[in-house]
């Protein structure tokens, strides 16, 4: 019953925040594009928590829009809250997350995507790939359908052998009752991938017109228009509050009489759960000292009552969630709507993968967003782009886009989930990433708009906008370097009202920018530019100069790692043939295939000792003679 | 696993069409009422065409509206084009009919649902009743609560054992691939249920982008401002056109070459098709003369490309719908995003209910929607209703709503699948009811308002404006049958410019109006009333004086059939015992339990000498002993 469909250039097989990426961003760059989802009405759909961005995932965010994917941009359109975080702290941790109207959020994505060129938007449930020879060259869906591709990207979520549990029930399921995908599983099996199993956790939902909010405490969103992408020129400013409320005693020991009935810990759950998305019977569990955990309350759009209970994902019996929410401040009263559950579902080892997200195994097959082991819709997106974008690349017969650690969030988690692999779904955090100062919220459109600009994703017109941005903030930072400023009645009046020391002696500008209590604005007074800066402009001057010497170190730590990223590694190197070697390394270096010596010094289980035998055997040519 | 949850009075399990009537009527007659449904995110989600309407169903859409349901008023809200039908001709057979946003439409009825007083909505597949001595006593979830319930109301629609069939693959499913429900089907043959298997069918859905539409006409909404409610004030005036194009020779032929591998033709599909929404295979066949086939391309909304191609119904295998979508005028190049399918699903023989649409088998059972063996959403929305209503009148030990067939197309539609049953999905038609003169698109709530109030469903205020509305009409038509108007220069000559014969003689105003070609504003030229009256009025009072004629002959017509739907039968009537009646009179009466004499008349299989035999048994109270 197969037949001979179209063909395309690039297949993405599912629709959620890395197949839209990765379909958009080949699109984009010309390849024409097909992506297969099982259900067009569940095009972005948010099955979990209703926000974007965060901590690190944020930035994630920033660096999508840099390289011109649209997250950051559907965020912008479809916000119900916008809040800047660690607005206190320095710039390396600040971090923009919003609130999202998901069902506005979904449309919008999907409308996009309707309307860009070469991407056709299908709905079809892909089965089997087309091999040959070892090579993807398509894909095969349930009704039949034959689609060749030179590349394909299979982004399938929580949905391979998806499995809802929930007490003490299990059954076959994506989220939210949806069908699961079950013989494409099987199907990569057969191909020889490793597979592992995860799981993850959603909290349940309540009616909005049941809470009793006066028991909580509001979160508003900043009074300040924010936005994601640096391309957002109109703002909303009708925002919903967020509410923050505890659970208490009687919430633990509710739990903690229930345990017995949780899936997690009867055994019922085979899957490996988020570390770092942990359920309310984890943290109870884990951190069984602290009286009380952080519950959000989130509204789920604006169009809707459905709010999310935000820090209660549990795989509970449902009589239990109803018994829980009942304990905690607020929602006494609080009318279930959604009962949360734990998800199974199926996932690839991601040490298969190329750094372009390739297979190793499947030339022409890429990976991306939980299939790769991740949690998160900015992990998820990340990747898809990359994906979206490496696939495009091959089909042009390019060279792949690599990003690397120190050029963005991407760039580590990639290298994380490649090198190191996974063996709980992987989520960003700050503290992965050793360049942190480097990887800022602010200058994702300077380490990453000109590899978007040459890959065709970004436009000439806004790569031009960024290179006029980037002109003036060089420009500035000379100027303030040069500017001398004396000591002055007026300047020793500025510098007290800042609460800055007197100037003894003249000083540049730019070294005056140095002290952490004079920001720009100071700066401005003493040695105003001849026209005023934009915000951005001045907000990167005042980072560049005050963090230079924080900034130069990290770059000198970066030039470092280079030299042994540059360092590269033949991918077809037979580490069990190089002698010295200890047998771990040999066994995981085998695996990973690692394409460089840095990447090689990260593969877990591989010593320094291994690196130094691995670097004379490259500048011998030969296996090096040396005892170890 | 079994745990007590909640105690409602009334239970409504799906959140369709039917479903989210019966829930909010429950619900806002005071009785305390959970809705259950597979997946949150599909409440009064429209799986095929995005409209609400048309003939016969449009009157429905009022009916609902002036019983107090929700369908007019959301529609109404979302909209994208809205056209009167059959301008041109009679008030009887004049329909309205809107395109609906699809997404808007779902977010807007799930807001009111959610905004509703009384009123649960909890995602949960609903697996079986909870029986006690033949008293249906609540329902028991996958996840094991079990709720208990004085009434519970199905509304499954496509998901009992749903089952997709498109080509030579058929695999169980709900609607675009989301799960079926597959237990409750089981169970409610366990119980004793007589069940027939239905399909029905839906079209492809095309990129927007993707058709020349110069190749089309335009089919415009109207420029003046219309509405289903009769309390909606605000109109949407952006409206969006459809198109209309036409299946050829070409398209024919191909469908014709492909039979072969039609599961209707192949054997594939044992469920009954609804015979007036036929698939274009199905058309071809059986209509092998038509040169071609009226096509439709209908925008599923304001915020996405997807359009319908009404008219193309198809399980034909996707590879060939590709094929004859190419052959239609405007497609040629028609990205195919949805394919079309044909679905199954499991129904129950509606003669097993009672006029309350209560089950007879199972006490405070109620059905309704597709699982009744209906099609279309506006048959489902006025069972929903009124199974609703029934359900809360229930719980309140009150008598059931029955609408006659002369009250309502919603009398005519639970009158004859309860009374006639149906061998395929029954779809509401104008020839279907007998006094249509009477069941107009404009009087629904002249007829129904009062039923309404009284059932609490209409607010006092909005009686207040509607008995305000009918004391209006009335003493206008008293006027104009008291007004005489006297042939005078100018009369003739407003007569000569409406193009009707001078006046011989004085004539009064009410009998001027009856000529054809006179109009309430020809009338209000010629005998103005003192204050201009709104629209609404002089409509009903021109069809009232109009067509005086016919429709108090259809009046008595209603007399004569009332007489017969008074003699009313004892429900434990042993007809079996009735010797005079014929073989079939008897089983089919005995399977029917008729209410009534009338009832009994209709009932398929009974003759009017077994209506003779009856009306003998009953005014004798004893067997006639009468030879046939």
């Amino acid at each position: 019953m197969g037949y001979k469909a179209d063909i395309f250039d690039v297949i993405v097989v599912g629709a959620g925040h890395a197949g839209v990426e990765a379909a958009l961003a080949s699109a984009r760059m010309g390849a024409k594009t097909l992506c297969l989802t099982l259900n067009l009405d569940t095009v972005a759909y948010m099955p979990c928590n209703p926000s974007v961005g965060g901590p690190a995932k944020g930035i994630v965010v920033r660096e999508v829009d840099a390289l011109g994917g649209e997250m950051a941009r559907n965020i912008d359109k479809t916000h119900i809250q916008m809040r800047m975080l660690n607005t206190g702290k320095g710039p390396a941790v600040r971090a923009l997350r919003a609130q999202a109207d998901k069902y506005l959020y979904q449309h919008e994505m999907k409308k996009t995507m309707e309307n860009t060129e070469n991407l056709t938007l299908r709905q079809g449930m892909v089965e089997r790939l087309i091999m040959e020879d070892g090579v993807c060259k398509g894909v095969i869906t349930k009704t039949g359908a034959e689609y060749e591709a030179k590349a394909v990207v299979l982004t399938t979520g929580t949905y391979l052998r998806g499995k809802i549990i929930i007490g003490e029930l299990a059954y076959e399921s994506g989220p939210n009752n949806m069908a699961p995908s079950i013989n494409l599983s099987y199907h990569l099996q057969e191909l020889g991938f490793d597979m592992v199993r995860f799981k993850t956790g959603t909290p349940p939902r309540v009616n909005s017109k049941t809470i009793d909010y006066s028991k909580a405490e509001i979160q508003p969103g900043d009074d300040v228009p924010r936005a994601f992408s640096y391309e957002t020129t109109e703002y909303i400013t009708d925002q919903l509050p967020c509410w923050l409320t505890y659970t208490g005693d009687e919430t633990h020991q509710l739990i903690n009489g229930n345990l017995h009935r949780s899936p997690m810990y009867s055994g019922m759950i085979e899957g490996t759960g988020p570390r770092y998305c942990p359920s309310i019977e984890d943290k109870i569990v884990r951190f069984n000292d602290k009286p009380r955990h952080q519950i959000f309350l989130e509204p789920e759009g604006r169009n809707t009552e459905e709010v999310y209970v935000q820090g209660l994902s549990t795989s509970l019996p449902e009589d239990v969630q109803k018994k829980i929410l009942a304990t905690i401040p607020g929602l006494e009263k609080a009318e279930l709507m959604r009962a949360g559950y734990a998800i199974e579902y199926d996932a690839i080892v991601p040490t298969q993968l190329w750094p372009s997200l390739e297979t190793k195994k499947v030339s022409g097959l890429f990976t991306a967003g939980q299939l790769n082991g991740t949690s998160g819709y900015e992990e998820a997106a990340g990747q898809g782009l990359m994906a979206g974008i490496n696939a495009a690349l091959k089909v042009k017969g390019k060279e792949p886009l690599i990003l690397d650690r120190s050029e963005a969030y991407i760039g580590v988690l990639i290298d994380d989930l490649i090198t190191k692999g996974t063996n709980e779904p992987y989520r960003l955090l700050t503290s992965r990433a050793e360049y942190r100062l480097l990887l800022r919220h602010d200058n994702a459109d300077l380490r990453l708009t000109k590899k978007g600009f040459e890959i065709g994703l970004i436009p000439q017109e806004r790569y031009e906008r960024f290179e006029e941005k980037k002109a003036q903030i060089a420009k500035e930072i000379e100027r303030l370097e040069h500017v001398s400023i004396k000591p002055s009645e007026e300047v020793q009046q500025v510098l007290a009202e800042a609460q800055s020391s007197a100037l003894k002696e003249p000083m540049t500008a730019a070294n005056l920018l140095k002290r952490p209590e004079v920001t720009y604005p100071v700066i401005q007074r003493l040695a105003p530019a001849e026209a005023p800066l934009s915000e951005t402009v001045s907000e990167q001057v005042e980072i560049q100069v005050k963090y230079a010497g924080y900034i130069d170190k990290q770059l000198a730590q970066v030039e470092r790692m280079r030299k042994m990223e540059n360092k590269k590694l033949p991918v077809d190197l037979d580490y069990m043939a190089i002698n010295g070697l200890a047998t771990e390394a040999k066994q995981k270096l085998h695996e990973v295939r690692p394409l460089s010596v840095g990447q090689a010094s990260r593969v877990s289980g591989v010593n320094p000792a291994d690196i130094s035998i691995l670097l004379i055997y490259l500048e011998q040519g030969k296996l090096a003679k040396i005892a170890r």
